[in-house]
């Protein structure tokens, strides 16, 4: 099936990108997993998208979608493969087996949470170990569990899961809390979190469901096992780029590299948004932004090619 | 009165950068003539700011300004004048005659519509000419007007006015119509919306109000009355930077030149975002985010900069 452009992405960047497309009247289909993107992972309420003093990740995706499904605009849920560029077109190629043809592209796939890589993370994962606070915290309620990460996002969730769980640890692997100290007397006010410094986790073990986190105090080198229900990791995210990869410019972290002015790429016809890009500012008023830039500039990439072959 | 960041202008970008130095407990003064910036001037609803499927300027103005005064964070009403550089300290003085300190600014003072510069044009202000179709409409219930200027702006207007008057003119000055096919559909739809091209508005004239204006036949030359009760200027804006004009680098637009990864200026702790910089998609969301960009840099900066002094 043949397109002007495709949108690849559901979140803040994808959406504003796929409203601002359709306006001008571009055929366009987006392709997401799902709608969100890690809004959908947010622990705490929102109170930084401007004009919303505060709001719940869902509600505020709930408010996106619902713009975006106003638009003449093609939606498929479904997962991009992988992009090929072939003479001026790309094709898309989904998990489902399906491939698309477009003029241009917008790659606004955002960041997905960052592994641990230790032993009984995958194996775990849904049984215990959990990278979404707010879809699994309901889930541990007078559970006891542990928070890989001593950031923002770490801090966030031990305070969302001090709602469920009886006692929450956190694991951090230097020697320093990284988070705001707004979050850690939030923290602290629970009642219920404890934090554990130079803390680098080693394995996770149980039977049916996890029941022993392992982690080596990096001072001492003293390998200490936690009796606990379940492990939220929260290390960061990393962007979903890797479709794209050897396609288009990266930098050192696997963002794609944008000029900021427009959202363009390294390959002509491809724009990158969101936190798959290399702006530094991870924020979802900077996203919206970055893929109404993308938006614009891809629709005046394609009047550009348009106009040459008349 | 010392502060560390001053942030001037109350548009989109203005407030964002608010929420967002509030947010991080910056001691901060917020310094506008007004709230809403261009969004006060929009003739027709909002339908591309994600999460808002349509709302009024002046709807989203209010949401906005809500939000900004949930936070801690200091607002003066007042117009910046002139800001010095002294040493590591910015002094901003405003036409109240303060002065206030501060280690890092944020210009984000937008854009003000451009002035035709002909003869009547100021003398008729508020008598007849208007640069905001917004404010001034329902003046003109069963007359006619005209409104210079053929594209989005200018359409926009003559949509928004076809509500109370009876004709419109739009003076287009090149020989081609630059608005959206769909905002020329809306005017034509009206009935009541005439569009002269190749014109050149010369000069208006009137009595107590506007009674005619006169443009040139870019084409034939001759000299043309229209009997009109108010013109509407939609002729496009200006960046509102003459305030630090000499303090940092401007681009041939007057828009101050930045890092558009971070809004960082050629002047240290100076930070720039919004329709007074040279971002060159001139859009709400755009706004938004490189508010948000410059708030988290200035940040970034203060830390710096106070770390130094220990």
């Amino acid at each position: 099936m043949n397109y002007e452009l495709i949108i690849i992405g559901g979140g803040p960047a994808g959406i504003t990108a796929g409203i601002y497309a359709a306006r001008q009247k571009i055929k366009t289909l987006l392709i997401t997993k799902d709608f969100g993107g890690q809004l959908g992972r947010k622990a705490v309420a929102i109170e930084n998208y401007t004009g919303f003093e505060k709001i719940s990740g869902s509600d505020l995706i709930k408010k996106f979608t619902e713009h975006l499904k106003k638009q003449a605009i093609e939606i498929k849920i479904d997962e991009v493969k992988k992009i090929e560029k072939v003479g001026d077109d790309f094709l898309v190629n989904t998990k489902n087996k399906d491939t698309f043809k477009a003029k241009a592209v917008i790659v606004a796939s955002g960041a997905d949470p960052r592994p641990l890589e230790i032993p009984g993370e995958k194996e775990f994962l849904g049984r215990g170990v959990s990278y979404c606070t707010t879809c699994d915290a309901p889930l541990f309620a007078n559970k006891t569990v542990a928070v890989i990460g001593g950031g923002n996002a770490g801090f966030e969730a031990a305070i969302a899961l001090a709602q469920w769980a009886k006692k929450i640890y956190i694991l951090e692997y230097s020697d320093k809390i990284a988070a705001d100290l707004e979050n850690q007397e939030r923290a602290q006010q629970t009642g219920k979190v404890e934090v554990i410094l130079n803390a680098q986790a080693k394995n996770i073990k149980g039977g049916k469901m996890v029941e022993t986190l392992t982690y080596q105090n990096r001072q001492t080198q003293e390998e200490i096992n936690l009796a606990v229900d379940g492990v939220f990791i929260e290390i960061g995210t990393q962007p979903a780029t890797s479709f794209v990869k050897g396609l288009v410019e990266f930098n050192e972290k696997d963002e794609i590299k944008v000029d900021p002015f427009s959202g363009e790429t390294s390959t002509p016809g491809l724009f990158a948004a969101g936190d798959a890009d290399n702006v530094p500012y991870k924020q979802i008023v900077v996203a919206v932004g970055e893929g109404a830039k993308a938006a614009l500039s891809a629709v005046n990439y394609l009047r550009k090619i348009s106009s040459k072959k008349i």
